[in-house]
Formats: structure tokens, sequence, C-alpha cells
């Protein structure tokens, strides 16, 4: 059960180089994409029409793809050009194309009607490739449902638990700050001041010195993690009246994530992390990434325990807490939108039972 | 299909150490057990009410167990006794608990309802821990139902192929003799005389000397093996009219074996063999206990190929013959316990239609 | 599905050697073959009726084979003849046989009703083991269904594309040259000229020098290919109008392959190539055999792939093209085989909706 009239993570640029047709799955679908000669990306169903042999082992010649088992060719519009051994070739040879985009060091696809592919609707990455700021990229492969991947990254206050020893650093403070949740388009904004922080060792700060930090994320369907958290000096959220902050801050950084799904069973996760030229050097934001990869190795290993229990539990329930609040909200919001394209979740919350809370919580 | 009212081995003493918490899986149930500060064991489903991570990869904090997904803490009942940034814990947070025992160097768990959990129930292991006694303990992972194993266990007869060239010794004698099987509370009584055996060349005995050996095995719902071996001058089986001897062995050696359900299709195996010091040393029975693993390396070959081809066959039947005796009676006897507990078998003897040897047999 | 009145091979003989039962599944049921005293081979289920452990961990005694879980031995028939710890052997204690027959270095066994077993349908492979022939043998274990590896083999277009490095041997001559098609009993005969070619390497040929190869393949029921390639000077074909020539060709190739489903989701591959001693050395053949493995790598990395796009495909449809007539022949001659034996399929064209190009192509 996959949101269709969506842009997709399918990779990030450097994933599609040379002559060599690349294949993924997204939503249960088999894709192959492959650059034409304008450099632009192709996107098609990764399924000859002929006897289903996959087009990613096929040969990119020019703008087409042929396939190498008995050599139809196809163009990027998903139609067979040509059949060898005969002239005629029928209108209905065929396979889907997906519209395609490269933005931003990514590659977008739209799942979804093509239609009504509207590139505005594309979530913007922070800061790749931006010349003045340091980028870091990762992926991760999950054997997990996409929406377990969404419920944590909309649930920061795991990071005292899960990651303690990396990005919680050993402090309550993020179990017990309320974000402030907001629905914008197609997405949530969830904002919050975490106070009294140590200023991180990757960067050249005095030893000791506290900081306040604004964090905002924007997290949009059908997955896509946009961070950004400003620094200040301590007091500055309360003196502020722990409202959004106007001032310029000592230091930004950034992170914009991607969760795409691969099948209802598993996932694939891109991240990046970028910094300010002006505040680190590339060798801190390397030393601060390896901190953030080690993190999301605790996280993915927390998920796919928690996905082989529900896997294995025939009705699963859950308890909700208060911390849940931006998660649920998020769901229903997904809801909302695969409704609106005919795809009616068979159950409200994606499948799960939410036993909630009280209201006393 | 289970019985649950029922203690199950959940490992050895010294697999529960530490400050870690140790997960299980039996009767397709995921369980978590740790060590309370008085050394006692506590065992929650490992499954936390909030989002079902496993608490297994949790924190043991004093006698309380915390999740370190979200933080939620449980107490060994299985009650939530703290909610990360909320004051209220509502009464319906809470896992399941599972009465736990320590006794002769296993923990026992009870599967079913807790009030029915009575410790007088838990089979006595042989030796296990005694003075004046070796001891040498071992576990198997099987790919195979439980049932396959009992089965094996309740019919001796077998060590004469399976075995042929470890315990069996390249003799009939155990294909051959017929045992006294007796219904016991809970289980069956298995004797037998074994005659003329040649004294075990572990023990330091006579070259050539002949033993008559009176082995006698209670085995319990729903799959606890206690075997006592006592090995006589070679005639005593006969003086005794083939019955039980009152007088004292030249030695005895006991072995006591556990089968534990993890679900349906794996099962977990513990065994022990215990000698009396008076009789060897250590070294004899550490060569006589590597024998014992080689044979039960042939056991698990054979039932997991067995294993494989009823899973492969649709409408497994088998044919009954003389040696079945007593792996039939344990079956009605575990369809009858299974009955009264509400979980009727959907077919007797277990799932398997068996075809009987007609009565001349 | 399969059909069943029908021999297919189960192995080289150099398979069956030793005193030791061999496992093999054929059409998805478990099969024990081993040699009796007169060296012949006796083919039984590899089940034992008794606790259903596999025979092919027994021990052969004679003509007849032991279980060796409890030591239940059956003869070729069958029949049990021996249970240890009882007198009377019940009649009904017995395993399925099968007939099978050891011929050209193949040995077939029967799988459909023993009492329809007529040695005249054995296939008949060309020149193993004749003295005037160098032989080379191997085979191959694929995941896939056994019908997409007859599609394969009897669409020959397909070497100028999966096989464009290897037997293709960068030419468009396969994929353009039309096969006539011919209905033989239980079979195909698929033939045509390919004009125009280099001579082999592999061959003490003259340079440069182009020939004419009348390829003919007779494709018979399951799943046996035997194809036999004369070489002429240039221009031979047009001399004989594209008909079968009747001149001695310079030289004489030939193929033997026999496709065994082991269940509906894998399949073994077993496949000969012989030469004309007067043509080649030992060593050439070897050469080109090797050549030819290559390619059938190439055909089994093809396959497999098409096939996981099949399985993750709901409702695989293909399109027709003109090349695909003789692999519709084919599949509609088992429809009927297996309809006359009662085993109806469930969807013509066995599984696959075929669209089908229309008649101008």
């Amino acid at each position: 059960m996959f949101l269709r009239n969506c842009w997709y993570v399918a990779g990030w640029s450097h994933h599609f180089t040379g002559d060599r047709p690349v294949a993924r799955t997204m939503l249960g679908e088999p894709i192959v994409l492959y650059r034409k000669e304008d450099d632009g990306i192709a996107a098609l169903e990764d399924r000859c029409c002929h006897r289903l042999a996959p087009l990613s082992k096929g040969r990119v010649e020019g703008d087409d793809l042929r396939c190498m088992y008995h050599g139809l060719k196809f163009a990027p519009s998903g139609s067979c050009v040509e059949i060898p051994g005969q002239r005629f070739v029928p209108s209905h040879a065929r396979v889907r194309a997906y519209p395609a985009v490269e933005r931003d060091w990514w590659v977008w696809l739209w799942m979804g009607d093509p239609a009504l592919a509207d590139t505005a609707l594309i979530p913007q990455a922070l800061k790749h490739g931006h010349p003045g700021w340091w980028m870091q990229t990762g992926e991760l492969a999950y054997e997990a449902n996409y929406q377990y991947i969404n419920d944590n990254l909309l649930d920061l206050s795991r990071l005292s638990y899960v990651h303690e020893n990396t990005l919680g650093r050993n402090s309550m403070a993020w179990a017990n700050s309320k974000p402030q949740v907001v629905r914008i388009d197609r997405g949530l904004r969830i904002s919050r001041w975490v106070v009294d922080n140590p200023a991180p060792k990757y960067l050249d700060q005095p030893q000791g010195m506290l900081t306040d930090m604004w964090t905002s994320y924007d997290y949009m369907a059908a997955g896509v993690f946009l961070l950004q958290t400003r620094s200040y000096h301590a007091g500055t959220a309360a003196a502020c009246g722990m409202r959004e902050p106007t001032a310029l801050p000592l230091w930004t950084t950034v992170t914009s994530q991607a969760v795409t799904p691969v099948d209802e069973n598993h996932t694939v996760y891109y991240y990046s992390a970028c910094l300010d030229k002006g505040i680190a050097t590339e060798a801190q934001l390397a030393a601060n990434f390896a901190v953030i990869e080690r993190a999301f190795a605790e996280d993915r290993a927390m998920i796919e325990a928690q996905q082989q229990v529900i896997w294995k539990t025939a009705e699963p329930h859950m308890l909700g807490t208060s911390s849940d609040h931006a998660l649920n909200q998020f769901r229903r919001l997904m809801d909302e939108l695969m409704s609106a394209e005919g795809t009616i979740p068979a159950v409200r919350g994606s499948g799960l039972t939410v036993v909630r809370v009280p209201a006393q919580a």
C-alpha cells in the first residue's frame, strides 16, 4: 500500500553513470534507469513486453534500450521501436515509462499517473551541491516497511534511548522536549528548542560552551526529511519565549533524508549532511558524519528488529504515548493522500490498530 | 499446536549471566529473560507494548527492563512503570510475564495460564550439580518440529541403525529388545534389559567383560527425557526374570534431555550426561560425551531430513510398526493433555494420519 | 503441472556408481536411485513408508535398500521385505518404484503410470558413446520453471543477442533466418539454413572460409533437444533452394540436451556435445565445449532473471513475436499431451496469457 502520485528518490546522481542501465525496485515495481545522450535520465519498466526478461540486462543504444534476450528495442517513451525478425511493430508493444527528474544530486521518479507529475511537488533538498557548504552522502538498505522508518524519523525523543551513545549524547533533553507540530502542504513541520547543549566536539568551539538549538524539520510525503538545526548561545530559547528565533545563529547544520519503499518489506534510505564551509573543515564534517552513520546503523538495527517482531505477531497492537503525536499525524496525512487517489488503507493508521493513551496523559 | 500448561526448559543457568537480557523464542512466542538483583530470573514478552520493539535490545535497570527504542520501563510483573515524556502510565501498558524457576542448572518457564503454574510439575533432572557426579552439558538447534524429536527419543530400537557406529555399537541388541511401557503421571516409563553388552571402553573395566544393562527412562510432557542405565554382570537379567533389578549395579550412568519447541518448525534440545565420580574420571566422561554428541548429530541429520520430506509431502501417512508402541502412546498422552486445555489437535496423532500395522504383527 | 507419462533424464551414468544411493527430486517427487548387483538401476520413492525418512540416507544391501533410521528394507519393486523387531510385513508396506532405463549414458525414469512405460518412447541421444566421436558432457541447475528453458531452446534467434559474444558470434544471421517447423511424434522438427558463416575457429579450416550450415533439431516432450548441424561450402543453401541438403557435409556437429523439472521452480539441464574424430581432436572439442558452457551460463543468467521478473508479476502477459512460432507450437503440444493424461493446464499456454502479434507481422 503506497502513495503513488508522489516523487520518490531513486538514487544519487552518481549512481547513474556510464553506459550501464541500473535496476531499481520501487513500490514493488521493477524499474530500469539509464542516461540518454543528452545526459537526461530515462526510467522504464524493467520487464520486456515480449518474454518479461529484465531490460536492465540490456544494452543502451543512443537514447534507446535494447533487451538482450531477443533484441526488442525501446525508446525512452516506453514504445518498442524494433522487433528483430519482423517489420511490423504493434503499437501495444511497449513498457511503462516513469517521469524522471534529476535535481539536487537526487534522481526523482514519479510513481503515479504521469499526467499528474508536477515538478513543483519535488521537495527541496537542503544545500546539496551548494558551493559554500561541505556535503557528505550515504544510503542504507532496510529489511522493513517504510512506515516504521517514517515513524522513527517523526519522533526524535528516541535520541535519548536508541542513540544514547551517539546523537543522544547521554542526555534526556530530547526525550523531555515537546516539539510543535504544524501541518504544511503534503507534510508536517516539527520544531523545538533543545536547550543547554554542550557545543558539539567536532566543531572548534570553546570547551564547556552551552548552546540552545532550534531544530526544525519538514517531513514530506511519502518520506522526505529536511532538517535544519540553528545553534545559539544558551539562554536564547528562553529569551525568545520558546518561539522560533529570528536572530542569526552561531552556526547551522542541515541534513536531507529520503525514505524510498522497495516493496512492502524493504526500503532504501538516502541521506546527506551539509555544513557551512565558514564553520568547519571538510574533515570535521566527515568526523561528524561518521557519528551520524553509526546512529543510522543503530536505527536500522532497532527498526529491523521491531519489524521482525511485528511480522511474527498475529494481531499487532500499539499503545500510544504522548511522543507519538507527530507520527500519528503523519500517518493520518498519508491515509488522506492515499484515500484521495483511491488507495484506501485497509485499516486506518496504515494497518496497525493503535490503542491510544487516555486524554489525561 | 503446543501444550501450554507445562514447564519448558529455556536454557542452562549459565546462559543467563551479567546484565544483558537474553532473547528466546518458545512455542512461537518472543520472550526476554534477565536476572534481577536477587539473581532470580524474570521472563517477559519480548515485545514492547508501545511500538513492538524487542525488549531484549533493552537495558536492565535494577529489577526492571527498559526498552531502548523510546525508553518505556517494565517491572518483572510485566507492568510498565515509566513512559518518558509523560507522567501518566495507563494500567493497560504492560507486557506478558512468564513464571520462571531456576532448578537443577536449568531455567524453566511456564508457558500457559500463570495461575496454574505449579512447581511440583517440574521434572527432576538427574544428578545435575550433584557433588559426587561429573556433569557435561550441551545443546543443539533443530530445524524440525519437536514431535519428531520426541518420537526419536521414544524409540531406542533405532540405535542399531541410525547410531550403528556410535551408541548402537554395531549390534542388533537394541532393535531386538522390547521395552515395557508404563503410563506415569504426565509421562511414560520405558524400561528394558539389554543383555550381553561389552563393557564400554571409556570405563576401566576388564576387556571382554559382558554386562546386562537395565535402562529405564521417564519421558515427561512435553519432551523431557530422564534416563538411568544400571549395569550388572552378564546373566543378571535372566536371573531377575527380566524384571527390574533390585541389587546394586556395578555402575550407573544418567542423562537428562529436554526438547523445547522454538516454533512449529524449530526446536532446541538441551542435554546432560552425569557419571559417578567413584566410577570414572572427568576425562572419561568427556570422552564418552564426545561419542554421545556424535550420535546426537546423527539423530539431528536424520530427523531434519525426515522433516524436509514431510514438509514436501502433501498428505503424509505413516505406517505403524511394533517399535512405535511407546511413541504412539506418548502422542496420545499429548493429545489428551492438549484437549484438556482446549488445544484440540486438528488430527489425532498430532497432524499425522497413522496407518497402524495389523494386530498379528 | 507436469507431463507424467514421459521419460525424463535422471542423470549421467557416471552419477550412479559405488554403493551410495543417490537422491533426486523430479517433478516434485523425492526419488532415490541405486545400482543393483547386476549393475541395473533401481529407482524408488525417497521416503520410507514407516516414518518418512529419506531412503537416500540408507544402505544398499545387495539388490535392496535399507532405511537407516529404523531399519526397514525395500526391494527394487518397492516392497518392504523386512521390518526389524517384527516377523510380519504387511503388503501395504511399500514405496513407489519408478521404471528406470540406462541408455546412451543417460539414466531415464518414467514418471507416470508404470503400465504405460514404453522404452520405444525414449528419445535417441546423438552419438553418445560412439567410438568414432569425441564426447563432452555437463549439467546445470536452474532456479526456474522448465518451460522457460524449453522456450529458450525453441527459439535460436536469440543467439544474436543473449549470445552475441559466444555462439552468436556478433552476427544477425540467427535473428534473421526463419526456421521450418514440422510436427513430429511427441515433438517438433525445427530446421533452417544459416548462410555465409565463417568456419569455426576451433576447427582446422582455412581462414576466412565461409560455410552454409543446415541446422536441424528435434525437440521432444517434455524437453529433449537433439541438434545436428551440417556444414557445407557457401552457396550450398541457395543451390538446394533452401531445402534440406542431401550431399555429404564438410563436417557435422551434434549436441543432445535434456531439461528435467526438479519441481515447479527448479530444473536440471543435462547436455553433451559430440564431434567426429575424423574432423577434430579431443582438445578442439574441449575448446569448443568451453565456449558452449559460457553460452549456457549466459542463458541461465537471462532465464533466471526472466523467472524472477515473472514471479514478481501479478498477472504476467507476453507479447508474441514472429520468432515465437516454434515455442508456441511446443507449448500447445505439451498442453495436448497433458490434457490427454488428465492434467489439464489451468490456462492455455501453460499459465501465461499470450498476447499474439497481429497477422500482418
